[in-house]
């Protein structure tokens, strides 16, 4: 936390105006990657990917140009970070709807990047499945906004390292993702993963996951998927812009010890586009 | 918003930390009502509401004695106000995890009276049924916490003071609420609003018309309600702890010329309670 930096509509400052919409209604969108050496891998993509999201809250987005001055000053600060972009409403009249004139809010921030368990990431991680079920509300769909109260009570099930990631069913019982992260399934040479039209949120590395298997002339379907499926296929994997790609290890008592297709992917994902 | 001002954990302040939960992933409740000449009525409800919100989410509550030095110093500034109390799991390290040793922030602000149209309190409304469907979340529904886009984006849909206010339905058609009030049928001398135990919230002022019907000896039930049945009531009104109750004038095709019980409803609202 003491190493938390933000910087405000352009300007290095730690508050925000507390009739801002983002913090009265979750009205806003953000996205979160790393940075090593002050470069983050598939910018391009993160910034489209929040352009979208403004535009399906119907929120003005920020300039490529403004949003990458904000990031360098951020990154020069810390160049190791993880890194989170925040575009809001911005502040306005009281009450829910949309102010006539908007002046949108964007925060850039840096925090240290995070200290998981060293096996995680090669050895990959014990999930639960998560008791609270995501609702089904196609226009927020596949938006990364911030009414993320979902996320917070499915990662209050549990406590530490104990698990490294839960995932969560829609209330129909799908599969959609783990609670900060998608999920992919590897079975029979074909990947599969949700198809996020109800609910969930559509991340960039899923995205580039997608992309790889599709130059690389792999199968890769978008689909409902059971929780039976997960259980039964070769490899899972649960991707992130901070984590890349962590296999699944253990998912109640089902044991995966192969991890080939995953770390192809993986280092699919290390490597850098702009 | 140049009138608006708040006091952020006791200090007269506008700003909030951006590393608040409050703003990062609506992880926090909120109430809203009016104060008189520096009175707040049904207080006592309101507090209740709040600390009940907040350990929904697991939040730990400030305690009354605490709020209500807060809104003492913000009600002695602005005697007749909206007021608006806000309570998030406050700032913690990054991820969706509650931090382990929560402080929770309390924000109590006030904003100017709002200025509706001078016919809609006693002449009524005209309402809209509006496109966005609410999701279903039996763990937050009733709670008025701060993930609220689906009333945004419900709001959204009209400009202006063409309506008074959008009825949201639920994914399966059932009328639940107004994108910022409760909504109430009387029909053949009984009263009826919709049950909320999968969306909507359960507004103070709900409780309050519930409780006068039953004092009352008026038959009184809290159901599924489908929109057909609103068309054919005798009386349809909303509630909320700004507005008190409005009765609906116009829904659609729809008009209604009396609103008798409704009046008595308002009066009924206006008697000051601890």
């Amino acid at each position: 936390l003491a190493r938390f930096a933000a910087i405000v509509n352009g300007v290095p400052d730690a508050s925000l105006s507390v009739a801002d919409r983002g913090l009265l209604y979750g009205d806003g969108v953000f996205r979160t990657f790393r940075a090593y050496k002050g470069l983050v891998n598939a910018w391009r993509r993160h910034f489209d990917k929040l352009s979208g999201d403004c535009a399906r809250l119907g929120i003005g987005a920020p300039s490529r140009q403004v949003l990458e001055e904000d990031l360098a000053q951020a990154l020069r600060a810390a160049p190791d970070a993880v890194v989170k972009i925040i575009v809001t409403r911005g502040a306005g009249p009281r009450g829910y709807a949309p102010p006539k004139a908007p002046s949108p809010t964007r925060i850039v921030s840096t925090a240290p990047l995070p200290q998981y368990p060293s096996g995680w990431a090669g050895g990959g991680i014990k999930v639960r499945v998560c008791d609270v079920k995501l609702s089904l509300q196609p226009r927020l769909a596949g938006v990364k906004h911030l009414n993320r109260l979902e996320n917070v009570l499915a990662r209050a099930e549990w406590d530490g390292d104990q698990f490294g990631e839960g995932l969560m069913l829609d209330c129909n019982c799908r599969v959609i993702a783990g609670t900060m992260s998608n999920i992919f399934v590897w079975s029979k040479a074909t990947l599969a993963t949700p198809a996020l039209e109800l609910c969930g949120v559509a991340g960039v590395t899923r995205d580039r996951v997608l992309d790889f298997a599709r130059a690389s002339g792999i199968r890769a379907e978008v689909r409902e998927l059971g929780l039976e499926e997960v259980l039964a296929a070769d490899e899972v994997f649960l991707t992130n812009s901070v984590i890349g790609a962590w296999r699944v290890r253990e998912l109640g008592d089902r044991r995966w010890e192969q991890a080939e297709f995953t770390a192809v992917v993986r280092q699919a994902l290390e490597r850098h586009e702009d």
